[in-house]
């Protein structure tokens, strides 16, 4: 996992998600070496740059033209350019014409997180995980129930994490905000 | 408990301690309507402002001038300033010339944590509580051991509040960051 | 603050509310002396006793009639019984027939917190406060939502509390379950 | 990263780790295919199966008999015992006897960290890295410190996962105690 300072960022683009999270989401994404993933919502490519390194294919979505250039720039800077296809476009759109995925991440949403997870899910091969990040309540609550009735097997974690800043006088504890990981898996 | 938003700041001055942390203070305090309670470190006063409603006797200590005249005019504020002796010196000195107290709450303690403890346990009447509350790692650690020597009763509390952020599109939980709550009770 | 080892417990009734909850939700209603209050759900009274400290009437409802008797049982235990209207029904009904109140404290609502917030709020007097205890991820969202379409000033925030094991070998710190408080301001 | 449930347990050995937490631990020790692992306090052998999956060797050390054996258990379970040396003994003594390595995990130390640290750093690689997992208050000031003096980049983590329990009335969320993770960087 790379450090968050190593990832380029912009005040037009919301992320990139901290480093423990990007960890935590990998691991529930169970990414296998041929996996398609499809990532719905890149941001500043700062997952995408782990997806890049582990899974088979890999297309990161993205609504604003600002993070699709962000997501271009973080993974070039890292060497991994040619191994995602960065897609403009609103997911629910986008989804529609992908053939069948193994993994989908979705981090961000804008209002329309049933739609995509109806969408999506259609798509998903019969081993298939989906795992969504969320910092509103309210998505937390619909990223549940939206995987429960689509059949998933969910799980949700709340993550609040602190990180010391070392000083003379002393380690200071600094939070992060707590996040959930939402993750459904099919089997 | 008054909210944060009335309390006045300063930036030479650290704190206020936030509602929620004053609030587990002032119960772990089990302040008494006739109790001699002294605060080391006061800071911007905003936690004497809550003894000033609560106690019998309050001196609030602090070797910080600017820490002096914010928590008077903190508590002026509160029509509370003829409830509190404030006094400007360090916690070490000052503590040695005051009678004995029931309650000692401390603030913070510029690394010199176990000599207030040491000089202010020996102060304490037979039924005494001391609060401290500590945000750095090694403080922690400190309090509880230095308390288990001098025959308390210890207990540590760590707390981790997020506050919601209600917007249009959800509510977004900001984190505090942690601190603990050590106290030592004589029974 | 009473703590946690002082309130009878029963396996038919949940909680005692950790002490460091009930400070909270205590200094959330901002209590004063003539206060009335209202308790929904006050399961074994662990909330009720620091009410009947604080405010000049309450009216403590449990539709369970074991959490009635065991919240009879504690405020006998502390000598609180006589400051506390005890009423056994379900909240939805009993909050009709009650007069203005200053507060409402909610603890359980057994899937009716929609009904009880309408009801409660139009009881309230003109400064009011509502102050909601939830675990339950969908209660947080459904309070807040809620209150606000109510138009109250609305908070929330969400603690999560860990407490030290102070051992041989060292401090433990062994956590609570996340819980959130909801507050509503009518001012 | 398998689940917490596909992993033997036994009375007798702490652990396993949390799914979690295992994950942090590797994201931390940013492992990489022909790396050379030691882990000191295997336990369940939950972090060892991680480890056996991405290093190129790896020693798990545990100076209790029966941690050696279900660590055996758990690698034959996943079919991964023959990449790994199980080494029964005191850490302190084995440690001594290693050639370099590029990582250290230390999921436990039995009051004897400072030494394990001061052996292991003089055995890392140029590149190495040390990792710590600590729940008692004590030994994440003495990891912090002790890596410190040692030279290393530090960092400290405080981790604190609830995880939901998705009932028909809604989802609960439970929490798991806070676990810090200590990591040493040379470079
Ligand atoms: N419906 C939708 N279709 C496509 N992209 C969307 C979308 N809703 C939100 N997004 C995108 O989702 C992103 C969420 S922020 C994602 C941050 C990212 N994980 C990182 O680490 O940098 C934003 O860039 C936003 O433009
Ligand atoms: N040894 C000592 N003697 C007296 N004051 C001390 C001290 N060590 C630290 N302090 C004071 O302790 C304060 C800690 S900040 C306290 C914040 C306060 N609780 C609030 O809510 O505003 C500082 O103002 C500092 O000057
Ligand atoms: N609609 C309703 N009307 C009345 N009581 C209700 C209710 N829904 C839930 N309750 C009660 O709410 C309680 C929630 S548990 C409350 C615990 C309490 N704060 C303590 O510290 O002990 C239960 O006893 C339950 O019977
Ligand atoms: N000095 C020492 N040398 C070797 N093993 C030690 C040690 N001190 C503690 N241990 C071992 O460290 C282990 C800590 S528990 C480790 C749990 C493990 N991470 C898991 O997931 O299962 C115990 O099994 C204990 O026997």
């Amino acid at each position: 996992m790379i450090s968050d300072e190593e990832i380029l960022k912009s005040k037009d683009v919301p992320g990139p998600t901290k480093e423990e999270i990007r960890c935590l989401v990998l691991c529930k994404a169970r990414i296998k070496k041929n996996d398609y993933v499809v990532e719905v919502g890149c941001g500043t490519g700062a997952i995408t740059i782990e997806l890049a390194k582990k899974a088979g294919r890999i297309d990161a979505i993205d609504k604003n033209i600002k993070a699709i250039n962000l997501t271009r720039k973080n993974l070039k800077k890292q060497g991994l350019l040619d191994r995602v296809n960065i897609i403009h476009g609103e997911a629910t759109e986008v989804l529609k014409n992908l053939k069948n995925f193994d993994v989908m991440i979705v981090g961000g949403s804008g209002g329309k997180l049933q739609e995509i997870l109806n969408i999506g899910s259609k798509k998903l091969t019969e081993n298939g995980r989906i795992v969504i990040t969320a910092i509103l309540l309210e998505t937390k609550v619909e990223a549940v129930h939206t995987l429960q009735n689509l059949g998933f097997k969910t799980e949700i974690i709340e993550v609040n994490i602190s990180k010391g800043r070392i000083l003379d006088r002393g380690t200071m504890m600094l939070a992060n905000n707590p996040i959930s990981i939402i993750t459904g898996y099919l089997q």
